[in-house]
């Protein structure tokens, strides 16, 4: 007989479940279009809700889609600790992102099973309703719902590019339940995630422990010149939006490379107007992705932008707006979760490393209400939203192992 | 009695046909939209050719659909002067780009009459077809095959965007001659338009006195890097394409300002790929067009373009593949076409200023063949290829009056 800390996962199970979910809505390129309240992710969910109910789990839901499958405590009276993450993907998208972090919460219960182990607490997997956005803007509604960040109604009216509604969708899938949004009591949360960045593949570490998430501005930037002749008008004189841009988009840059190395700087975005070859553009929308891990820090690379752009609308005679679209400040998670964290790394062995979330998770937003802590696993080359994300069996096991020894500790588990 | 100096066109009249004419093809906000060979196209052709007959002119065609309207000479052996630009427009055109060339042709044939002058060789106007390639790409297709600079079966064979050939709706509209394109001889050509540049307005100048056209090369461009997560991708190893084309478009930029005052140089066509606000640029495809009055230093321009390309290749991580697509070299105008057209400048007493035409136009392809020049006149903010082309209705006199006196000494007129 071992002790607790001998348990582990097992990761050709674990393995097995993300296959078999892959095959729903599995694309040509070795994706998956699970696009949140379709058929698809009916499907992913009725697939997942029965593997919880064979590993003796109560399934409930709250009206905003979100599942709660619980696996009694010992002292069931006492608010659960939740793992968790989301089963929808991107149009093209991989078979880990979030799908990982409910079927390893998954994994986690059917290993404390097979080794007859009880929680003091009880603990849950919670599958969050679109968190990537991309049927219904904006992502990570449903635990944003949950933390109090949207309106419930603001959330269930969000309709996607054919007009249905999220609301009609998870009902018309059978999804909708009783349990107000943010009602269900948690005493903490928990995400495994591969992390959609290039740090841990580069650092050679299978281990993130992530200590919080970037604070984030969003701006919408127009710049307007005028259309011109590219053949007969001279070079003094001209108002080229396109030129101007281009010197935004290295200024962008320059202020995300002052702030290193946690800074960063992105036009993602771009369209030119009239677009035309020999016509000197008169115009372009762009977008602009500033981050850092310090909400001041963020403030000051915004208001660096605006002074840049202000002083490049006075030198090349354009005229630049722009506009503020969201601010999402940083979070911290919670240092005792994280503390469960770095103490399950011990005991597995495992090389890790503090990270800060680049992307923004269901557990960013968990976080604003929950006690809450990541743990990131490396992905092939950084790549992610994208058919060819990739991540190892073993990777994914360390990661699984992590999050069931979190959960222990924070449960307060005992043997049989 | 005056002598031949002291004839004048009729600016009021000219302004007339102008205004009738822009009533084919009409737009709300005061263009035209005349593309070639279409049913507009054919009514214009139709009152041209109306009009033409009425001043007691003979019609030929070629089998490009140029037309060629001849009023007789005292020597009706001798090769004709011709003037004349295109009838066709751009989809949302103006009312006075080719247009105004080919009606400032009629206008001097009927001054001549007015005031009963005989020239020596016959005079002609003529009206190119789809000079604007705005529906059958290559522009100045049929004043370049009659240069010798496309073939005949590559310029019929040109299909529009629903796949019609050129020259089918050639022969639909009823305007596919005999006459092999070419075979007709010319014993010189003056072009007339609206300059499609601010220079003139700059100098407050009405006439520009046009010497040649500039060398041009066009190319395409792809920059390769890697999409990433703008969130989770520290700046550090981003390999983002759109930063190293924002690069490239300012070294466009300087490049061109270093062969200042004459050298140009554009990006006026940018696509993003993925152009999605949090993945940074894997991709991005853009056109870049140089310019210059000296074809070597266009080469030289080019070979800079590649060079900084290069460079930023290396320092990014990008792939940058740079194709030239076109190369068009320069071209110089007749001397003795220029001389009487100075000539004219000075008897009208004309400020006037040389100029090199930035756009193409037929005169830059009649001049690899016959002896050749142009006249600039002023349009509002050097706005073209836009509904709001506007010139001055004695701007549009003068340069007719300039178009007068230079066929007029090149035809070695007499009065009666």
């Amino acid at each position: 007989m071992g002790t607790l800390d001998d348990i582990r996962v097992d990761g050709d199970r674990l393995w097995q479940s993300l296959m078999e979910m892959a095959q729903i809505g599995a694309l040509p390129g070795g994706g998956c279009c699970r696009l949140a309240l379709t058929d698809e992710d009916k499907a992913g969910r009725d697939l997942f809700v029965r593997w919880c109910r064979e590993a003796g789990c109560h399934i409930t839901m709250d009206n905003m889609g979100n599942i709660f499958a619980r696996r009694p405590g010992r002292d069931d009276g006492r608010p659960p600790v939740a793992m968790g993450s989301h089963l929808d993907t991107q149009p093209h998208g991989g078979k880990f992102d979030g799908v990982y972090g409910v079927l390893a919460g998954l994994e986690v219960v059917r290993a404390l099973n097979d080794h007859g182990v009880s929680t003091g607490a009880p603990i849950e997997i919670v599958v969050w309703t679109n968190e990537e956005g991309a049927r219904f803007a904006p992502a990570m509604i449903s635990s944003g719902v949950f933390a109090g960040q949207f309106d419930l109604d603001f959330a269930l009216s969000r309709v996607d590019e054919t007009g249905k509604s999220l609301g009609d969708e998870l009902s018309r899938i059978g999804y909708a339940g009783e349990e107000d949004c943010g009602a269900h009591d948690l005493a903490a949360f928990l995400e495994v995630h591969i992390e959609q960045g290039p740090i841990l593949e580069r650092d050679q570490l299978p281990i993130g422990i992530v200590t919080g998430g970037q604070g984030q501005r969003w701006y919408d930037v127009t710049v307007a010149g005028q259309d011109a002749h590219s053949g007969s008008t001279p070079m003094a004189g001209r108002r080229d939006a396109l030129a101007a841009t281009a010197a935004l988009v290295l200024a962008v840059e320059e202020i995300a490379l002052q702030e290193t190395p946690h800074g960063v700087g992105t036009v993602g975005a771009l369209t030119v107007r009239p677009n035309s070859r020999n016509t000197i553009p008169g115009g372009v929308d762009f977008t602009v992705d500033l981050r850092h891990p310090d909400d001041e820090t963020v403030t000051r690379m915004g208001q660096a932008l605006r002074a840049r752009a202000a002083q490049l609308a006075a030198d090349r005679g354009v005229d630049v707006r722009i506009d503020e679209i969201w601010m999402n400040p940083s979070v911290k998670f919670d240092a005792r979760c994280e503390q469960a964290l770095r103490r399950a790394a011990r005991v597995l062995g495992y090389p890790h490393r503090d990270m800060i979330s680049g992307a923004g998770h269901d557990a960013c937003m968990l976080a604003r209400k929950v006690p809450t802590a990541m743990i990131f696993v490396p992905c092939k080359g950084g790549i992610s939203h994208n058919e060819a994300e990739s991540a190892e069996p073993e990777d994914l096991a360390a990661g699984c192992n992590m999050l069931l020894h979190g959960v222990l500790a924070l449960a307060a588990a005992g043997l049989p």
